[in-house]
């Protein structure tokens, strides 16, 4: 089972390690992890996919609002949310295989961000499978390397 | 000074405690945070991104270099990488404003990924700058909740 927590931190050194310390301590699998700031400099949003049994994911849930750091913890499951991944990949290109690159772009709405004579940046941004996807059209060509942020994810609109 | 580190590790648990252990112990300050695999699964890439002196950053690298777990370090100042940022951002809508968020987001390339009667859920995957810009366009409207990445970034294409 998966769930994400969306953890609203104080923004402050020291926060993250400690979260990330709680998570390693217990052993609790972290899939992905993220931090940004919110729309007040003062909070952190952290959003952390993780998976384990029912009473895991219910202990991590207890054990983060304890923190004295934790402003508020939210836990959804991954078919009431909004989940989005950002990836940006560096390929090697040549005239034989340029056109087959571009159509992939195409149909998964990537975009080239940066190019020379032999190498292009590639950003897509879209949910977490279709980033697997992409990253396996890909394989076949020439991957130099990948850049990925994990999961970040809202709840759907309900009102 | 802004220094993006680009740090390959070995996708354990306990792997992201112990880096972010190293910047909390020293009090280096982390801008932001991404984690992400690659296309190996068994490693995973941080994009950290940090400020202070050129010690200072020199030392982080340092410290990084002798942790156990990283596999390989690369530094690289902001002008010479492409930085991206992704951000979810649910927004509160009416009759009155819906016109002008979605002119908003038609200039800013973002979408609509979501939405019910009086809430919607926007997606906008740009430079980091241009996410503070959306931020700035939306506040006057009326913010629910974001859930923002860190910058993610890779050295812009040479060869």
């Amino acid at each position: 089972m998966r769930k994400i927590y969306s953890v609203l931190v104080e923004n402050r050194s020291g926060v993250l390690s400690k979260v990330a310390g709680l998570f390693a301590r217990r052993s609790f699998n972290i899939d992905s992890l993220v931090v940004g700031e919110t729309d007040d400099r003062t909070v952190s949003c952290m959003t952390i996919v993780s998976n384990g049994d029912e009473r895991t994911l219910q202990q991590i849930e207890k054990q983060l609002n304890k923190k004295i750091d934790v402003i508020k913890v939210k836990t959804f499951d991954e078919p009431d949310a909004i989940s989005r991944e950002l990836m940006l990949i560096k390929l090697r290109y040549n005239k034989t295989n340029r056109r087959d690159i571009m159509e992939n772009c195409d149909i998964m709405g990537a975009q080239i961000v940066n190019i020379a004579k032999s190498t292009m940046l590639v950003q897509i941004c879209d949910e977490p499978e279709n980033i697997e996807t992409f990253i396996g059209m890909m394989r076949s060509i020439s991957i130099v390397e990948i850049a990925r942020t994990g999961t970040v994810a809202l709840p759907k609109c309900t009102e």
